[in-house]
């Protein structure tokens, strides 16, 4: 057992899908259509990344852990997936599907009543090799942040102009992204 | 007249409080209270400074550009004067008084009908030199943006090793900060 605690966790992904409500439905676009050049990523790529990441990689690891644990890697992740799946669709009903599909995830892993042993139960992750239920589920959580992250840096990039020599105080206008899409 | 349009910087900062609310209100401690170590700052702090610096920085400067232009430097702004102002409270109190000092700095901030021209009215930086109107509210919003970018990363920091292998894949804990505290 390690120090991770699910509740923990838990508390994190249930309260993100009313951040990214709060935060950006029906901003207007300039926040939100916008990138940080090149084929980077604007608000509504990312959001529609969660979406994806939820529907096809969170759970779907998680059960593969517990019914076959190492014996079958996990199936890769298309991290583009969710071009296809946004397609035609609006910021509002990315929120709205994700939202619903959140809710959906975790009444499946409460359901699980997991056990402190259940958590060093292990999978074949097809990059990093064995990696634990904690582990994966610890991820789920930090990858809401690293996207929230994300999403905070495109959108003040839309104004490292605009802020003129305040440039300077403000952190995130430095920030290059670490990989991070 | 730059391309800075006020209504967009409104729409950001009228969503700020509630997406914080969203976020932290509630949470576990283990989010909210822990740093990333030495004196950096915790969820509470932040939210602590985001509060202290509208009460004393923004809209305060906004009229000492409106009302004495260049003729007299902004008062500097104390950065650690949140530690004061929040001793005592709790991460809900600090959330509810944000909500409300935000509220009534934009409902004074919409009151002044700012015109084109108003937002090239020019103000002393104590350490920047001369900055516009328009400058100084943008970097309000990028403020925002910046101690956003902050708490999700202070947050993600909780988790850096309860991830485990996932590490690498998670952009946010490569961030170090870029001097946001």
């Amino acid at each position: 057992m390690t120090e991770h605690n699910l509740e923990n966790t838990i508390a994190l992904l249930a309260r993100t899908p009313a951040a990214l409500n709060a935060l950006v439905r029906d901003l207007p676009e300039t926040w939100t259509s916008h990138n940080e050049g090149g084929n980077s990523w604007s608000v509504f790529d990312i959001v529609g990344h969660m979406l994806h990441a939820d529907r096809t990689n969170w759970m779907p690891r998680a059960r593969s852990i517990l019914q076959s644990g190492e014996a079958q890697a996990f199936p890769a992740f298309d991290r583009l997936g969710q071009v296809r799946a946004s397609e035609g669709k609006s910021l509002g009903q990315l929120l709205d599907e994700f939202t619903q599909v959140r809710g959906e995830s975790l009444n499946e892993l409460r359901a699980l009543k997991l056990r402190p042993e259940d958590m060093e139960k292990r999978g074949q992750h097809p990059a990093l090799g064995v990696v634990t239920l904690s582990e994966l589920l610890a991820t789920w959580a930090a990858h809401d942040l690293t996207h929230l992250h994300q999403i905070s840096r495109v959108m003040a990039y839309q104004y490292r102009e605009t802020v003129g020599p305040f440039r300077r105080f403000l952190g995130v206008l430095r920030c290059e992204g670490h990989g991070e899409s």
